[in-house]
C-alpha cells in the first residue's frame, strides 16, 4: 500500500457522525489504512484556520495521505482537488485549505480534478462531499491509485490560495495580525519567531502591544513562567510563530479575541 | 475473525474516559478489532437521536458489531441485547435505539438477552453497563463468539421501539417535525426527501414554514448556494432527508432550536 | 514489540491538532503501536483530575505505555519522566500526574528523566513537551528501548505526589470532599464506596449533605432509579467510590459546583 496513513482534518465537529462516516467510507476502500484525526473544530467554514492547522502539524506526521475538508462552498462550482506534493498527497476542496500545507510538504507539483465518477461513492450528495467524493479519493489514492487517474490535470498555479499578510517588521515594531488562537487561549501571530530578533527585541525586556483599541504591556520571554501569573508573555510557540500567552490563563479571553476575527498587532518597544 | 470491526454510538461525551475505557475494555478481548467512534455526543439520554444518527450512517460503514450505548436506563430493569441483523450486529440497550439501524441492515432476524456472566466483566457496577456489560459483548461476537451463546434469546417483535412520526403530505403541505440538528446548525426533519415532490413543491418556489409560534419565509432548493447569504432552505440532506439550512449560517439559531426538542413544522406553499 | 499499546491523556482539548500531532510523531516512531486515546479534556492544567481520571481507568486498558500530559509547569525546571510500574510503563511531567495510576499498576519500582537527547524531538520546544518529549518517550518505550536508556534514575520516593485527603468517617457521618464531575453531571467523592457501611448507613435511608453553606437531603440508594426524578442520591459509582447524582438530571449544576472546585462535603444521618 502506497500510503499507510491518512491525515484528517474537518470543520466538521464532534456532534454529529460525519467524522465517524467518513472513517467508515475509509474502511470500506482500504480496510488496512490508518487515520490519524487531526482536529475536526476548526471553526465552521474558516478556511484560513484549517489551512494554517494542517500546514504547521504535517512534518510532525508520517508519509501520508492529508484529507482535509473546510468546505463552506460545498454543492457550489467550487472544484474538488487532489494535490500532489513532493512528501504526501493532499484532496480536499480548492479553496486554499491544501496549499499551505503542500508547501510545507516540499511543494505542489501537480494537481487533479476529482470527476472521475470510479472513484467516488455511487451517489454524491449535494451537501457532503466529505463522504461522496473526498474520503473516497483519498482512500483510493492511500491504496495506490494513480492520482492522474481520478481526474483532469489542473496547473497548480490556478489552485485556489489564502494567504497570511506578511508581517512589517523594522527596528523597534512589528505590525502583523493575530492568526489563531488555541485552547489554553495563547494567540498565534501571522509572523515567524525570529521577527523578534529583527526588530531588535530582547528577552525579557516589555513591549507594548497595541490591538484594536487596546493598549497592553507585554514582556518579551521564552516560557510561561518567565512572567509573573497573569502577565502577558511575548514568545515563538511550538510551531516557530510569534504568540501571546499568560502564564496560567487565557490571552485569548483577556484580550477579548474572538476565534475567526484576526485583529492588526503592532508590538513596538525599544530596541538594540 | 468474523467482524473486524465494531463501531461505537454513545452520550458519553468526551470529557471523561468513558469512551476510552471501553475502547480499553476491547482491546482486551479482542486486541485485532478495529473500532469506529461514529459519535460520543448525542445529547445525554436522547434515545431517539442516537437511534437516528445511528441508523443514517450504518449503510457507509463497513460489516461491524454496532455497539452504542444511550441508556437513561441503565441499573433498572431494562435488557441489555444482542440484535443479529442480515448486515451486521448490534449491541445495546434494549430501549429502542438499535432498532432503525437494524431496519437500515436488512431488518432483525434474531435478539438475546446479554445475561451469560461470561461475556460481561466479573463485576457489573449499577450504572456503567457499557463498560461492564455492552463493550463486553460486542468484543466477543467480533471475536466470533455465536449471538445466541450471550444469553436466551428474545422476540424481535418484543423488542422496544423509537418512532418518528410519520409526515402527513398532501398537495401544498408537508406536516413533519425536527428529528435533529447538526454542527452546522442544519435542521433535519422527520421526512423524506421526496416529500418535496409529493406535495408539489418545485426548486426555486418560495414556501411558508410554520414552527411553534413563527412564520417563516423558506425557498425549496438543492445547495445551500440556491438562495442568498442568511436565507432558509428547504432542500434534501445527505442522508436523504428533508431539512432546513441557512447559507453562512444556523438555522437551528436563527430559528431558536434547542438540541432535544422536536417542535411541529409546518411547510406549505403553492403546488404545480 | 514490548507493549502494543498506548494509552493516551491530555489536558490538550479537541480544538487544536496537538493530540493528532503527538499520533503522528509517535506513528513514525512506531507505527505498528495502537492509541487508546483516554481523555484530552481534563481540565486545564488541573494535574489532580488528569492524575484521578488516568488512575481509575489502567485497570480497564490493555498492558500499555500511559502517556499523560497535564503540565502547567511545560518549560519550567520540573522534570519528564518515566515510571515504571509493575504493569506497565508511564510518561509524562513529574508534576504528581502518574503515581496515582502507577499505584493502581502495582506501584512504581523505578523512574528515569527523559533528558537523552537521542530520544527526544531534534528540538525541543519551550511550550509542547507532549510532542518534542513525552510522546517520543512513550514511543520508543512501546517500541523496546529499555527505560534506563532515557535517561538518569530517579528514587521514586523523590517524585511530586498529588492526594486526595483520606476521609473521615464515623457512625452517622462522612467528612469527605469532592473528587471530579462528570459528563453527567454526577459528582465522585474522595471516598471509597464501602464508608457507606462504615458510616452505618443502609439503602433507602435519608441522609442530610452538607456542602459549602447549602443543605440537601440524599437518599442512599443503588441506582439513578432509586429515587424520584430530580431527587438526589448518594451511591457507589462505577469506579467503586462514593458518588452523589440525580436521577435524569445533573448533581453538579443542582448543587452549583464548577469543574476544578473541590469543596468539602459532610454527610450525617440516622445510622444502624
Amino acid at each position: 500500500m502506497p500510503y499507510q496513513w491518512i491525515s484528517f482534518t474537518t470543520d466538521y465537529g464532534l456532534d454529529d457522525p460525519f467524522v465517524g462516516i467518513c472513517h467508515g467510507v475509509i474502511a470500506r476502500i482500504v480496510p488496512d489504512a490508518r487515520i490519524i484525526d487531526l482536529t475536526h473544530t476548526v471553526p465552521p467554514g474558516e478556511i484560513r484556520h484549517g489551512a494554517f492547522t494542517l500546514a504547521q502539524a504535517v512534518d510532525y506526521l508520517p508519509p501520508a495521505v492529508h484529507l482535509a475538508v473546510v468546505d463552506p462552498g460545498v454543492g457550489t462550482t467550487r472544484r474538488a482537488v487532489a494535490v500532489v506534493a513532493r512528501d504526501g498527497l493532499l484532496v480536499g476542496p480548492d479553496n486554499g485549505l491544501l496549499l499551505p500545507a503542500a508547501t510545507e510538504l516540499g511543494g505542489a507539483t501537480a494537481a487533479y480534478e476529482l470527476t472521475e465518477p470510479a472513484y467516488r461513492l455511487p451517489e454524491v450528495s449535494a451537501t457532503f462531499h466529505g463522504r461522496d467524493i473526498f474520503a473516497p479519493a483519498a482512500a483510493h489514492l492511500a491504496a495506490g491509485v494513480p492520482p492522474e487517474r481520478l481526474g483532469p490535470p489542473i496547473d497548480v498555479r490556478d489552485l485556489e490560495r489564502v494567504t497570511a499578510p506578511a508581517p512589517s517588521v523594522r527596528p523597534g515594531a512589528i505590525t502583523t495580525e493575530v492568526l489563531t488562537t488555541d485552547h489554553f487561549g495563547n494567540i498565534q501571530l501571522a509572523a515567524r519567531g525570529d521577527t523578534i530578533a529583527d526588530a531588535g527585541f530582547v528577552e525579557g525586556q516589555q513591549v507594548t502591544l497595541h490591538m484594536g483599541e487596546a493598549r497592553h504591556i507585554v514582556v518579551v520571554g521564552r516560557t510561561f513562567e518567565d512572567v509573573e501569573n497573569g502577565e502577558l508573555i511575548l514568545l515563538v510557540d511550538s510551531a516557530g510563530m510569534l504568540a501571546l500567552a499568560i502564564n496560567g490563563a487565557s490571552a485569548a479571553t483577556k484580550l477579548g479575541l474572538v476565534r475567526g476575527h484576526f485583529p492588526e498587532c503592532v508590538i513596538s518597544g525599544p530596541y538594540s
